[in-house]
């Protein structure tokens, strides 16, 4: 059952804000979409007026990677859809886009049913990624029917969790071979995952078993390493590629050689790599360490300056959370052995403070590139805009009304995320989101969720996006 | 006495192909700027209206480099501001900017006078980026009178040209470092004037006198070492720089190696470098090889790879003409002695068909990118974005109907520009201005110009732009 | 039986160039080495005398990369021992360090003793680089057995060549890895396997059958991609290694770039790569392009410079030639699909002269550094300096007596190698070995070989060579 | 009066260890050069012998840039060449290059002259590089005089020091240019001197006076920028260039771009660089961070891996000490003011344990590179090899008896350089020179010195070095 049409909002007085320009004007928002743009807009008879006075008008957020209940390493991540979402909307992001992961050697199209059913509660918009974790002709006529008759236009590789998700170099020149000619777009975890597996295997037999091991098993080489090998993979055919996760000046230098050269490679970047250093697994805390434990994991200091002048220059796009919440029971798994716990961190809420209070208020970003690596770059490239993430007649009202100078604490205490634990824990950040609306719904306000089970709609995303498969005459 | 206000437009059925999005719509324009965007927009009374069935409505390009009616090496280039800005309306251009050059030693603000009277008669918007050639206290004091009263953001510095415009280190320190402080631009002409010098002098010395010597005595590490070396001086004192007409994969990497350290660094590149190559200067023919002498000249086939990349990848973000005209009897001053030639090409009006035909139709870039690089973002780096660059409400009406699938093939017979030569010669292209709107007049429309001397206005560019000036808390 | 001792020798009024020096001298040999070396040196009673008045005396070439009698695709390679020692020799190469391969599955000790008996008959010193080709606990092993009872300090690694010799990472995580505790140095073919494997399938399908398909099967980025793998895995083990002919400017950057990180990375170059090009697979004409299919392929021009550049920089370090016959029938079975073609070209003779008359006579190389990536540095890293590689009293007297001035015009009518084609055919190259001396032996003089079936000998190399495995304290 | 030939030595039972190799064997000297090196050389009557059981016997150290008792400042460095050179002898340093410098404007000849009337009581031998701080016809004729007459074959220039010694890059042109049809090698100090001044006058306008300020006034970019244009000149002129004192990444990745690229470029760094870090600066105490005031100056800590990488690559070929002492009172003189406090520290007697210690006992070096690094590559560099740099027969038997697992704390107070401070205080190092034989002279010995002011000798160095200026046909 369809739910009804949210009655038509006003917001008022705002600086609207876009990856474009800055501009005063008031937003009308009718049935759901954005109806008009102006300065000093009629208020239509029965319209919800939304003040927006001293804040900026921006897209809300995308958030291009999420797990939220993921079964993973035996465990499943704590966040649903709808407590996810939710946490999502306190924070200014209005659409994630998670992963639909399939069975070993599973179908695909069933794995996306199954994401859409566990979506369904959602309350914020949503899209799937579909893992590609084998291959056979079964799993390239399934990529095929995903783009053309379920709005998929991005797969998902890993190149690390050797024995589980990972794919061999055959695999990966067959799928992103196949989804050049879908007009789809591969996005890849980029970790060599027989190095960690090498790794893991060495660090054990020396006797290191705590969770300090684990980013040992993953030094920055393993990334930068996978990184050149899927780009050259991707240069080979011809085809874009997208890296989740960048975290190393490695992989951000290896795209930008790539990007020097012509090719057409995207980065994203989480929120938590740019201001958390590896110094968090050196506490001897079980807990606290292993809370820190995911994939790739924290680096040293030095890499964070590469991210941010990456972001800066155009030559990362995108940012995200990896969001995949364990709690310290699930965490505590690997109790005995690191490569038991399950690896992530939440971060879906605290992204866009983050990154304004880090990026835009030490001038390492203008508004404009905050919004460009939020929100319009990931919808840009996931072939959605302007639907989303822009501000413009007939764009969906997915609205962030930003407080730039309101500061907040960020912590697990106060989070909405289901999780025990906040890597964040403590941070003060000024930057915060005052309302959020989605779909034209005012979700968020004055620090209070008022959302609906369901509200959010799977997003299709039709394949060809302009900005990765530029037309040749 | 003021051009009377030009009557309402309202252009039809068109797609709207900006920077930032692709979409279907009307625009109607009233008192020189953009009223209204909407699908099926009502025509208001004795609205004139413009079909652009099959038509990309786009912003009208930017040229950030030309030089009209310039003295410079003993002659006056040809075309003026009146006959320039035709040409550059013929091409889909609907603003320049120029640069004013203080005689030797003399006033910056009575070299802004002096250009802005022979600039009345343009046809299409224009702005000033004014020189500086020498420094002193009066200098700074004009460049602080000339940001603060006469609407100039951005300062030039010719880092060639010894003995006439050339500045050492010394002046562009002190000239960037005050720059910064007014929350001006400041823009480089990037070779060594010193090395140019010793090579001239040498070539002469050693017998080659004909015009062939001119690209022996700019090799590109001339270029790479000036764009390495006002970089390095930006870096120094945390300013933004803008590297004109970069010309080599030399000064490319630099601009891209600063980048990804955090730097502000822009670069631009001309239509002619990234289609015509030193090839150019082996014909033997003194007319057409001196018909070819600019500065930095043209190169290795092997640069153009990189520029191409660079614009794609967002490392090098504009274009632009340097459009310089001087005919055969002037070049032929210099037929016994390379050095004596007058450097120029011309180019304003082709460049928007050169970029289409050879970065859009051949997949290098996406309309967006066009649209980006030929007009927004010379619109946001030099302030005047979205009055230009951009098409919105409130956005002046400059805008191009380009016919994407359009021929012409490019020759100084039929050109607009005021000169006997023509760089692409012959040059088919595919892509082209169907109809040019200038401040809201149809300035050129089905082949034929419409144009009233002085209708151009000059455009005050207030300083601190955020794209180059981010703010910190 | 061993072979009798030869007679004293003495070298008489050469000029003895070293990869350190250049100085008059004679030298004197006894029992196979060098016993003294010194202006005017006495006669003994009895000793041969050779004459090298405006020679140069230097060490004899070691080429580290052949591939005598080899089975391969089905064929096995048309020079043995003899025929390409005698080749090798007559070119002034005086050690040669061939591959035994197991077969699959099979052991590495018995690969080493089926090449023993093979290479019996060899008129030059030799060795064998042994190749692990697949993991087990009884191969890492043989490999220790290898170290210690056989004299092998290093191991080869295909990471191309699917299905065949190809080792995934995880098998060179363990091979590097467990090497590095050997004292041994790991070396790496490195070319993509899984991409070539697809490129060929991709061509085969796509009509391709020719043998242009070949290097359109392995373009330089699957090189490229190959050699910063490897790299990466070595920094993550700490371990040196050694990248077999390195062709492209993609692995020779990657070298460079581990090197300047601290890595130990070796590169070996080919001297057919330096200076023949793609161009040859352009003709048409399948017994010629047949003929120079070889792995890694020629490759476009603009990457000679590069391995030019990294040989006189320091960078590549080697240079050998991956001699290979095959003659016509053999590479006609490839006739209706390239990837039968059996790979290789033949070189062990003209490598010498090649690298002195492009490298030395154009000014890219000093005399110095020519014996160094000949001889000199191969014996360093393969743990035999200065027994070879070097002019030193207690030497082996292993040594070319080199024409500076000398001309000759390589042909495969008049080459030693047993094989029909040449790559270098009509190439007139200034440059040769006068005499050859090969364990004290005037094996080539006058242009006229000397030799005795089985006087080389097998040479022992000792692990833990100090150029790659730095003491630390 | 010439010194008498000294007595003949014989140096028994060590291993000597050359850039080359490393063997056993004894080593024979007479008339102050070897005469022969073997197995159980028999001591001919009235021989001295030097037991070296358990020391290596290596090629004595070359200091290729020291400033011994030189006007600059207003003050003279204290060590004069006497006290100077015992302090190198001491440390295994046998040949220092001082640098001749000319009164403004005046004779390079007579500069030349004055510095051989100081160094006559030097007690190891010598060498001078002379600078060129303008440019004139008559500068050009004294540099072919000094190569053809008094065996210069290195002209050294500024690029810092503004107002004194920096020359612009005009000179630079010429005097490189100039050097290059003469066979000599320029030596460049590459700082940004406009950059620096600017930065100094901006510094103390702030209210900046004291010592810390002078490494804020030439940060890492100041040297980078002046590597990359001399190179970049260089360059264009085809001539090699060799650049002192390289302290940063910045200026190691131009030489390894340069050098990947073909060009011969050189590269020097001071082992003080490569163990002190820019942290010295912050103590507060003025007389301490007056003490490291040299120029360049100290980094931050992340430049030391670059530097260690570039010598253990072979991108950067030598090792010096900028030996240019001053003592408190004389950098008092900057109290209130930074840039009036001398520039310089002392290091020529510690070089080589700091190198052997930091370098060959972490693994970084072998120590055939820590040969090479700290004497062999500036001998050849420098055209005196192998009269310098060598263990061979003929060679000048300048040698250290080097024991690699002694120890001894440096300070201050027992060093022999005449001065008040040490940049090591305190460190203790393990690798120290126990005997030193200079010409034949055992002039250090079980810590004791033996020298005899004169016994030094000027060291001519013919032009045309073949590692710079190989030979084309």
């Amino acid at each position: 059952m369809p739910h009804p049409v949210p009655p038509p909002l006003l917001i008022r007085g705002g600086t609207i804000q876009t990856a474009d320009t800055t501009s005063r004007g008031d937003v009308l928002i009718r049935d759901g979409v954005i109806a008009a743009i102006g300065r000093d807009l009629e208020a239509p008879t029965g319209v919800g007026i939304v003040d927006a006075g001293g804040l900026l008008v921006m897209p809300g957020g995308i958030d291009p990677h999420t797990h939220m209940e993921m079964p993973f390493m035996g465990e499943v991540s704590t966040d649903d859809f709808r407590t996810g979402t939710e946490a999502a909307l306190s924070g200014g992001t209005t659409m994630i886009v998670d992963f639909a992961i399939p069975s070993p050697g599973g179908s695909l199209v069933e794995a996306w049913r199954v994401w859409s059913e566990r979506a369904a509660k959602a309350v914020c918009d949503y899209s799937f990624h579909v893992c590609v974790t084998h291959w056979s002709d079964s799993v390239a006529g399934e990529m095929a029917t995903l783009v053309r008759d379920h709005g998929v236009n991005s797969f998902k590789h890993f190149m690390a969790y050797k024995g589980a998700l990972m794919v061999d170099d055959g695999v990966l020149l067959e799928s992103v071979g196949h989804a050049l000619s879908l007009g789809a777009l591969c996005n890849v975890h980029a970790e060599n995952g027989d190095a960690v597996a090498h790794l893991q295997k060495a660090l054990l037999a020396s006797g290191v078993r705590g969770p300090e091991g684990h980013a040992l098993s993953r030094p920055p080489a393993v990334e930068g390493e996978a990184a050149q090998r899927i780009i050259a993979i991707a240069d080979l055919l011809g085809a874009p590629i997208y890296i989740v996760h960048v975290s190393t000046k490695d992989a951000t230098d290896a795209i930008a050689r790539a990007r020097a050269g012509g090719q057409r490679v995207f980065g994203e970047v989480l929120a938590q790599h740019l201001v958390v250093d590896e110094s968090v697994y050196a506490s001897g805390d079980f807990g606290s360490v292993a809370a820190h434990v995911m994939s790739p994991p924290f680096r040293p200091k030095s890499h964070q300056a590469a991210l941010w002048a990456g972001l800066a220059s155009g030559q990362l796009q995108t940012t995200a959370s990896d969001h995949c919440c364990f709690c310290a029971p699930q965490k505590a798994k690997g109790r005995d052995d690191f490569t038991l716990i399950p690896n992530g961190t939440a971060g879906v809420e605290d992204r866009m403070s983050v990154l304004w209070h880090h990026g835009v208020r030490t001038g390492r970003l203008t508004p404009a590139e905050f919004v460009s690596i939020t929100s319009t770059n990931t919808a840009k490239i996931f072939n959605i805009h302007p639907r989303k993430g822009a501000v413009s007649v007939g764009s969906d009202a997915d609205l962030v009304l930003w407080d730039p100078d309101g500061s907040r604490t960020i912590s697990a205490r106060t989070h909405h995320q289901r999780v025990d634990f906040n890597v964040y824990e403590g941070m003060q950040v000024t930057g915060l989101a005052r309302s959020t609306i989605t779909g034209g719904r005012l979700a968020w306000h004055d620090g209070a969720l008022r959302t609906v089970s369901g509200t959010g709609r799977y997003i299709s995303r039709p394949p060809f996006a302009p900005i990765c498969f530029p037309a040749r005459a």
